[in-house]
């Protein structure tokens, strides 16, 4: 392999496709790649790749395919469905990588398809990515693959290829795993991706400054990565550049509640993000980056005639927003868990990914472990951290403020009902309530 | 009394107390008026009522007071704290009836205040109204009245007065227990006011003709009297006449929420409203009528590229908004009882008053009397009626499809959460659970 790489072909030249494509080529391989898009396939001829007008025509004798389109929808036409579908072209034994974010229940179901077709022979990998178009150039994403064992041996190294050593996950539990991690990361990016424009939009009402409260909030236990990310985008007046859009989170956050619902499993706080995104949506935001959404939080203020609140120092009032982002943070972390244990995935596995990637949080990285103890019957204690009963009280005082001030929290309001169902699901325990029981509310 | 009919003060003459102090007038009752609003009290002086420039002007000497203010804070003001507050001039053992609609902690609390001043000599009624203006100046509105026995008695004749006689409800439970009462049933207006909205604009974006459409919903197992009474007003294009403004039912939801925290009560469904309320607020609909809220739902249709739902008829697409209304109709009748129950009110003192007014629909009259039994300990079967799984399998078929038009349903999406956590808590249980059981979330 060393000295005759394989030849490679690559279906879906979109932003992370074509930087994937590209860094293969760099990386010495003959890449044939197919696109929809005429301009994107002359550019990557230009690179150096090889191009196919068809996806049969791409994947004809190569042994291995990556395909990296936008939905589930479009995988299936490229892969079985549509006019010259990869599927009939594929040499025996190929190993297919499926890179895109879809429902675990469709790659399951495509490994099922792929049998009933008589073509059981294909290697199917389920690996998603993360990390954006500039990681994908680089070679470095975070990749969570799932896929049985012959097919991980024979893609391992493509993987490797295209992610960070340390940000290659191998999932166990085969094709689905990799989707199922890569779902369960995006609870927390569905949730705190908003939670930035809901912390922020509420610290704009209060009156503070944006600028120097923000800067606070990063060096706080209120930190999350997707806050610090977003945030030179919300304090830009025209939300640029595009850094993702809001139908990108958007069709992750779709997944994930029709998963959930598919496995009967509540996702209380996706649930509310999901309907503040067609909120979004339905004003016209669905291009706009996805930090523009502090719009739906700050439009009103100043029109909405009098309204005062209690807290009187630029202090407290921190104090408020903080403690607003703390309390989504805490359910956003017990809901992305308990939806990873209901997914059998490895805990362990799932929080290291969390943490490391897009979805970390000050309070992930504190609560979390506490709740993945719980998740497996162990016992914790409450010990010298924050009670569950003082975060609620503290998470109340914001949404009581945010009352007076008249502006909506929709993902703190629905934090504080959880938080207020653990409490009452913990009324019989003796002494402090440790905060990682509002996994409770999740069956954990 | 009947031969001299005892001189009335009448303190804030706006749309509801106006017509409550000129109902008083064509009763034969001397009624001396104050507002702040110089033009009303002409108009009052107009109908034959005396006016004062005070509140301490307009009480003195009269042994009976009616205060309907906006809100609490104005009750404190020209009760106690304002300039020329009634209450140094208030007669010796005068009856005060304080018809505006605030927190029970408020009322509860100006019963202490008057103990402290050494005022325990007045009789205070807390005796919030409904029924809108037209019945206020008919005498015919909905009253829940509060007090010690000895208040009541004396304000018995002027509660009679203003009151249907089938809609004075005297409250056990002394001075806060008319507040709370109102309070309850706001709790189903706060929330079939926004279901209205957002059943309107599912079926608007399923392509359901409105007129129709809406004529089956009302004919329906769906029907709820906020639905019926929005609707023309929904249909509109203007959304006119105003009749409720934005303003009014977020005010009422506000005092919910905000009691429902006091008592660490969780209002999960009165939460989701307030929050759609603040956004609609930060649109600038607050001096709107509340129907038009539909705005939130609809604007979005046709601007969001290509969905496609699943249902393909006009049947299909009415079951999914009559299932997506009874989803919402459900929990907001189980939060109603649950917090009715919390606040040790008659629960079938609640019931009759519910469904006799605003808050009425047709899943309150058939699974509320069950709710009552579930709250009393009783036991209740599922019987023939539809059970609880079926009803959230409608339901979540509505927001499957809802996701996929991408349409908000913020209520139905809360709902189908409250509905799945409530299986989990019943998951133990033989064979059918009844829909009453979704209580079990508020801990009945």
């Amino acid at each position: 392999m060393a000295d005759a790489k394989p030849e490679i072909s690559f279906i879906g030249l979109g932003a992370m496709g074509f930087g994937m494509a590209t860094n293969l080529v760099k990386q010495g391989y003959k890449v044939t790649g197919f696109d929809v898009w005429q301009p994107t396939l002359d550019r990557f001829q230009a690179t150096g790749g090889s191009i196919a007008t068809t996806p049969a025509e791409a994947v004809k004798d190569k042994d291995y395919c990556v395909c990296m389109v936008a939905t589930a929808q479009q995988a299936q036409s490229v892969i079985i469905e549509g006019d010259n579908a990869a599927l009939s072209s594929l040499p025996k034994g190929a190993t297919l990588l499926l890179c895109s974010t879809v429902p675990c229940a469709y790659v399951q179901g495509l490994e099922k398809q792929l049998t009933y077709l008589e073509r059981g022979d294909i290697r199917l990998i389920d690996a998603p990515v993360s990390g954006g178009a500039a990681r994908a150039a680089d070679g470095t994403l975070s990749i969570m693959a799932g896929g049985s064992d012959e097919a991980l041996e024979k893609g391992r190294f493509l993987l490797q290829e295209m992610s960070d050593p340390k940000k290659l996950y191998i999932v166990q539990g085969g094709v689905g795993a990799g989707s199922n991690m890569k779902m369960c990361h995006q609870v927390l990016a569905a949730n705190q991706i908003l939670a930035a424009s809901e912390g922020l939009g509420f610290a704009s009402h209060l009156g503070l400054d944006l600028h120097s409260a923000s800067q606070e909030i990063i060096k706080s236990d209120a930190w999350a990565w997707m806050f610090e990310n977003r945030l030179p985008r919300m304090l830009d007046p025209e939300f640029k550049p595009v850094a993702s859009a809001l139908t990108i989170i958007l069709k992750d956050t779709s997944i994930i509640t029709s998963e959930a619902r598919r496995a009967a499993f509540p996702t209380p706080m996706t649930n509310t993000a999901e309907q503040v995104y067609f909120s979004g949506l339905g004003r016209g935001y669905g291009p706009d980056d996805d930090s523009s959404l502090i719009r739906l939080y700050t439009e009103g203020k100043g029109k909405i005639g009098p309204v005062k609140g209690l807290a009187e120092n630029d202090e407290s009032k921190l104090a408020l927003v903080k403690a607003l982002l703390r309390g989504i943070y805490l359910c956003s972390a017990a809901e992305t868990i308990a939806f990873a244990k209901r997914c059998n995935l490895d805990l362990d596995q799932v929080f290291e990914l969390c943490i490391n990637a897009a979805g970390g949080s000050a309070i992930l990285q504190t609560v979390g472990p506490e709740i993945i103890k719980l998740a497996r019957g162990e016992q914790i204690s409450v010990g010298d951290s924050q009670g569950l009963k003082e975060h609620a009280q503290q998470l109340q005082e914001a949404i009581e403020e945010a009352q007076r001030l008249k502006v909506p929290v929709y993902l703190g309001s629905q934090a504080l009902t959880l938080t207020q169902f653990a409490l009452q699901f913990s009324s019989e325990a003796v002494g402090n309530v440790p905060r990682a029981a509002v996994a409770r509310v999740w069956g954990i």
